[in-house]
């Protein structure tokens, strides 16, 4: 692997050809030119090549990428080649929609557990899977060997369980509350700022009307 | 307004300026230093004065930011100095989790209404407010004057529910499902790939446990 020289504008990119070249494989597609993923990704044909020629020689003019090649080869980099264990704090509305999402477990993402506070869901499960109280999470991240916590909880709750995670050992946190977390060094946050993305879109919106009412 | 000369860079953090902004406007904070405002978004200072510059002369040496003035001036450049008319497509998990969600009216997304295909929930309520016949949709989006819908159903429908949203006259598409939507231009889409977000997370975790097998 050579992914040490791979640029974080590339990386960033990953995710998106992983998914295109997933989506290939499942339909039993071996080989994709630069042109035809081009078009299908609404990306120029010399930027894939760029990108992708990180990875070595895999494409060849007039023969195209090896879809399943590259798809374990990135798979390898975004540390896909192996499982990782997840637990879901929180099963509200959006904890519910995560623990349930036939995707991430496709991908080696396994939910082994959820946690709440109401009483009135621990005890039920979603997709087999039990709800437990939060007394019971720092012992279940131990024994467990859990990796990933997903957050979907108000922001107000984050950062107190933030840190009983980063105590117990988790690696890596998915945050949905809408809050900064502060976590140790060696610790990943991915943040998913829900209101943010909103936002963003909104602004893009008004930056059109304004366009067109110049137009 | 100046906004015509601020970059992409400085846009895309405007969401979070306004995070921070809301909530010492909430907390009924009047003036806030560049230096107090680095502390809490874990920003430089120059930064913050760098990004704040654009918008004219609001931070003074010892005085430092008039929080509600600066927090009125970025909510009129991302589009919320006036509301927004939202329907949610997909009253499943994640539908009923975005259609919940507070804060969005807060900010001026109005959810007028909820559309599914599954027979069983059609008729009942998330808040207050009916969930619809996928039928009805074309009529509702016209006569209600739309702007945006969110997009939280399987891949192999949002295609064509994006048609039928455009031809419509919606504006913009908040998308969850897990695929890129053909759009004309002058229609904003914003995506949101949640796994596409594991993924990064996945990334940035393998890179901290190889940095640290290596350290």
């Amino acid at each position: 692997m050579k992914e040490k020289q791979i640029s974080g504008a590339v990386i960033a990119r990953l995710p998106r050809y992983f998914r295109f070249l997933g989506e290939l494989k499942d339909e039993g597609v071996e080989k994709i030119s630069s042109r035809e993923l081009s078009k299908l990704m609404h990306v120029t044909a010399s930027q894939i090549r760029q990108d992708l020629n990180h990875f070595g020689g895999f494409g060849q003019q007039g023969y195209g990428y090896n879809v399943s090649f590259l798809y374990d080869e990135i798979a390898q980099i975004l540390g896909l080649d192996h499982t990782h264990n997840l637990i879901v704090i929180g099963a509200g509305n959006l904890g519910h929609a995560l623990a349930g999402y036939p995707n991430f477990e496709k991908r080696g993402f396994l939910i082994r557990g959820i946690f709440d506070i109401n009483p009135g869901c621990i005890g039920s499960q979603i997709r087999g899977i039990k709800i437990r109280s939060m007394e019971e999470l720092p012992e279940f991240v131990r024994v467990n060997r859990i990796d990933i916590a997903v957050i979907a909880i108000p922001k107000t709750a984050a950062v107190g369980v933030s840190q009983i995670l980063v105590e117990n050992g988790i690696r890596a946190i998915w945050n949905f509350s809408h809050v900064d977390l502060p976590v140790p060094e060696g610790v990943v946050v991915e943040d998913v700022h829900l209101t943010e993305s909103l936002l963003k879109l909104s602004y893009n919106m008004t930056q059109e009307t304004k366009g067109a009412l110049r137009g």
